[in-house]
């Protein structure tokens, strides 16, 4: 299992997004918005994974939940598996607890599915499979 | 600049990393005692970047202050350099905010410097040079 992104919870893509730019020297992906979460999304592409900048357009979108209750910061750490069905019976065979216990469909074209940030320190963990690697 | 590892800040190493050790079925790094930040750390390394645990042993560890304000989870992010004069020097010059203008000598034999906060949503963002890569 490999770390895929950060998922970083921001109260404005406008304001955050060229401080990461000018920190990486690089440009992020245009603004994306995912209708599902009720977000707009712009990544920033490194070496070894993305960083993935997240606003909500909602005040119901999880990630203005987020905020409300824990301010900006990281609000996912994403991990790549190479078959996610296979990762959630190992899980449940070792007793993880998990939110989602079947992948559901996520952006990019990925299956994702979340395990219960309760016993893993307070920090959300999604397991994502490319479907394209299938 | 590449993700080098997440700081998780814990309130008990005994109770967490053996949840984490389950979800990527692996042994964490046996517990090292950093004095200068009064934490004991174990390390969890994946494929491409390391988690590492972080439980202060005293009130004044930066790690208890964070669980105290922000609760468990990531404490920072550190980022891998080459040359980390170079770094703070190009970062001083985008007129990003640093917390160190020069470099610490951090564990592993790394040398570290943090960003200021303010301006990265909260998230603080370790840069951090391999000595023996020089």
């Amino acid at each position: 299992m490999k770390l895929e992104h950060l998922g970083i919870a921001v109260k404005s893509l406008k304001e955050t997004v060229p401080v990461f730019e000018k920190i990486f020297n690089t440009k992020a992906t245009p603004v994306e918005f995912v209708a599902e979460q009720k977000v707009n999304v712009r990544k920033i592409k490194l070496e070894n994974c993305d960083l993935e900048f997240l606003e909500g357009t909602d005040a119901e979108s999880p990630i203005s939940k987020h905020i409300e209750k824990r301010g900006e910061g990281i609000q996912h750490c994403s991990f790549e598996v190479p078959d996610i069905n296979k990762s959630l019976t190992e899980l449940k065979e070792r007793e993880i607890r998990l939110i989602n216990e079947t992948p559901k469909q996520g952006a990019d074209n990925m299956l994702i599915a979340f395990l219960h940030p309760k016993s893993t320190a307070g920090i959300l963990m999604e397991l994502a499979q490319h479907q394209n690697e299938k």
